[in-house]
């Protein structure tokens, strides 16, 4: 990758110098506060307390957290230099309508730069019929991280009513042109959801999307390749038991995924099953050492 | 906290130099003239003079007074250093349709500077259709109360026609999510609503929220967690009797509020009326001191 | 009053220096070709030219002159410093419809300094659906006089769907509700028109409005009262014959006015006319001395 | 009138240095490429090539040349100095539905400064339902006008829905309306369309338009009235016959315009027709000299 | 031409230092990975590697090439100086309705000026019902280029709900209006589809193009006379097979074009086949020689 030095400096940080430091990724995500409402700790009463979720990031070893402003300003300054930051610059709720949706901002780059943090983090809504709105704020955010050296990591959410007529939020069709719309908009590292196959809403798809099934790495392995050199990590996504959550870290691994971006898969789990789970991560993704 | 010294010298300017002045918090909000209009002051006449309401902050000893502009300018230079100044910065009419409801700025956090206030007050209708404006205005408010250390106290309030359809904005539902909503964006205060419960919407509320019933305690503990570490202030609403007003006060610090933010069960009261409940008030602050 | 040196200044010249220069203020408004049309000066053709009605100003003996930039631009300059300038920096035709009004800057208040005027007009119409955008707009004009020392009138207006399924722009309700706002958003002087009770609207306004029916002097009376210490000029509106125009009048400043901003009564008038009205309302004023 | 040194310097060298040079205006406009598209180009080819449109402007000796960014940019610079430019600043195209029109910025005044130009050109759509964004940006141009010494030419154009039900673009009504709009909001100079009765419409005019009908001259006279001190240039509209062309500038003369803005009316002429006509406008104008 | 010193410094790298060198163009899209999605790289999977499509535009010998900020900050470094760069900076997703396109910005002048850029592109859906944000947005891009010396490649697209209803996106009337509109708004350079005919839908185009039927030569011999001294550029559109895309490349450079901008017909054949059909259309281009 050709990246300017403040880029490469923290991705540096959060590839070689935290979490498996073999230059892959194990991001841990606690925005779901904002996106879904305390609902998502209900499983773990604990997770609701940011200070337990730093103590995973931190005891867990992961390669960075990501959460909002709110959330960093009180609770990372007792963790700094010990986990990097991975600042999420918009995002919105979950109660109105999904019809149309684009996520403000809650920060701006300056607040990341301000918070030593090595990365923003901008959902990008691929598909949404406010799309217009959404790639503008998009680009100020690219244009401030080119700014100021700081990592983009776009969340390729494809989402909104074009998309669920088109076969759903999962469907190959949506995440493979969400890597896309990524990649050329000027994201670093996509986080994306695995696609997925469903067989009732598939015909759905344009053309030629609706008469493919590629199994679950096939599908994966093409979506890597549609967001070219950049960096992709793959959502966890809502609670799996202990042997699909491997069994996704996997497939993203084997697929060419530079790392994992789970949350509730870790945070909905109690302290010994999470840190187990996040050991568990550690194994798997010393088997995929970049050379820096 | 960590908070920076602007923010920590104001918010100290509340909670240790006025009021119970005890590290609980009472103040008093006067912008329902904006809000309903005047016709809040007609249980007593005396309160749509603003002076009125001036002296008895000042004399009921509250921790702080909470006005827009137009109120500050006119009334608080002969209260100046009397009574700390919380400037609330947006509002809006209740003459128009609340179904997508967002609440335009009246003033900035640069007027709060130059008028000596010790912090803004800021409406975040959460989970209106027009939240993607709203949590926008919301970061630049918070940008600038981060550039002047002003505390950003967050009237975090559930509203619109989605929150009308999920149970209402008094449901714990509702609340929960508010709570966690001004966590998020960065609020140091967050104002709520005590939540209710009411059988017949329950049912609409988002699982598991609608099987969900705790007491009045237990709910607004619930909504204290989701709050993180900022502090919780409970509003009044509408007028209730002595002894609810009190209970209300009494559950409120039982469950882990910084304090009160009563307005109406306060100044539609006759004089020696609210003189009394602010003295009661400060009689059950006592009970909950927080060491500076 | 606790104002800026510069408002203090502006406002003495127009109460004390200008008009019946003692505390009252009869401010000729000639806004009425962008809000209704040419149509306004049928009656008194002479009125279309704007010299007439500076010529009427300044012999009449009036405070100030309320208009927009294009007139003062072009008329101002002949009769500068002999009238106070009120420069209009909204206003919008009455051609589409009125649902959702929205008055749209016409100038700035850096017009205003620019042309020497000692205060600025910006109508805000209270409950509109628009409030969102119009309560912005008007703080960056509140902004802008804070800056300049420039005194802000308010034409406070109740306008839009909801106000006309409450009961109407002239209800008690409505005028009495936009005196307080126009007070909370900052304003100076608030103009303002004359309540008036219609049994056939009057059931549809909110309680307890909807059950009260106080004779004009006392309904004028209570809007003064929810306009706090801001200065209420009463509007003249459509034309009267002459002793209905002087009752109008006194009746405003019965009930605590500072003045009358009274146009169509003025000018569309003959010349003659017009100044013997003028002269009514110089001796009634001299009634209402207000000492500096 | 009071113009600014600038204005006053720019209006100068249209009025006295260039086209009949004794006080009128004759401008040749070429938008319509824009507005209407090349079909208006079908009639005589060769006015699809501006710089034939330029020749024009030269050899005929008119007062002014009216267009946007993108033809004088590329054809105006042979020309520099021969004859001045009007840089028309806003422009729509005619495709989609014309019921709440705006014209949006093709360039800036800063751009008509840069080539030199004599004046800018804004369409005002007035009545429009989007009149609050067209106002507003008219505002700016204005005062942008006012910074740069640059003459203000409104296009006071009535249009949109509320137009069509209120008896049309053409009518009294909304002309005469237009062009008080355009005084009010601080134009030079306004373009108009010659007002025409329509008996199938007329009844739909508010009153008392509805019930009114003076002859074309009176029409215009009352028009012109409506504009104040302003300059009134006349549009010449799609194309007439040669006495029917003549006849309309006669009455805009003696209605008391200041000029002709008649762009298809010439350019859809044969270059010989074209000089002939322009020869004619020539004389007509030499009879209403104005001294400078 | 009369343009500045950048903008013919930068045209002149493309017209007589890279492509076929003697004053006419050759350039290679690849925005359709964000307009499309990557359904277009299916029939040729190398291209989804925007790294081939360099090598493809280096040893095709292309004047230039064009896409978004995000590939050209990953690829283009590798290749800096031996292809001049266009930077698209304005695009959307295909994802939800088409009735009132608009494309945001996805870079900034400055971006190309940073990357070294020779061009800017800007798509302007001519028609739109949202062509006041558009040739608002197209209106700054043309300031920032006017700035930078940065010629302006306007992609002149009619879309919408009002093109569909008029004769379609294809249709004469549709494309002529379009490549004027680009002229007008300063276009430089303008990139066009060959109008087709369609019997189905002629009859829908306003008069007098409802009656036309040019051969398809003189239909774009029109438009690009419509577009005056621009150079006007013929996009290839979807795949053709070898003989009918030399045959377009033919007539575009028959009609008076300056030259091509072939994407998919291209890019959607493999490493042999579109080296050999990129060596005739240099072939074909030498045939077009321009004098410097």
């Amino acid at each position: 990758m050709r990246l300017s030095t403040g880029k490469r400096t923290r991705l540096h940080r959060m590839l070689y110098e935290h979490g498996p430091a073999n230059g892959t990724l194990m991001i841990l995500p606690i925005d779901q506060g904002l996106e879904h409402g305390p609902v998502d700790f209900f499983d773990n009463p604990a997770a609701v307390d940011t200070d337990w979720i730093y103590r995973l990031a931190v005891e867990g070893r992961f390669s960075a957290i990501a959460l909002h402003v709110g959330l960093a300003q009180r609770y990372h300054a007792a963790y700094a230099g010990r986990v990097p930051l991975v600042l999420k610059v918009n995002g919105k709720t979950s109660i109105p309508s999904d019809d149309e949706p684009i996520s403000p901002l809650t920060s701006s780059v300056e607040d990341a730069v301000r918070l030593g943090a090595d990365a923003v983090g901008y959902t990008l809504y691929v598909g949404s019929p406010a799309q217009d709105a959404d790639i503008l704020q998009c680009n100020e955010i690219r244009h401030d991280c080119e700014r100021y050296g700081m990592p983009l990591v776009i969340w390729a959410y494809p989402r909104g009513a074009a998309i669920k007529a088109k076969g759903g939020q999962d469907s190959l069709y949506a995440v493979d042109y969400a890597a896309r719309v990524a990649l050329e908009v000027g994201a670093d590292v996509i986080k994306l959801n695995q696609p997925k196959h469903n067989a009732a809403t598939a015909s759905q798809m344009p053309k030629p999307y609706d008469s493919m099934n590629p199994d679950e790495l096939d599908a994966l392995r093409r979506v890597v390749r549609s967001a070219g050199t950049c960096l992709v990590l793959v959502s966890g996504g809502s609670k799996l038991g202990d042997e699909d959550t491997i069994h996704k870290a996997h497939v993203a691994m084997q697929a060419g995924c530079v790392g994992l971006i789970f949350g509730r898969n870790m945070w909905q789990r109690e302290w010994e099953e999470a840190m187990k789970m996040s050991g568990r991560m550690h194994e798997l993704l010393k088997g995929y050492t970049q050379e820096d």
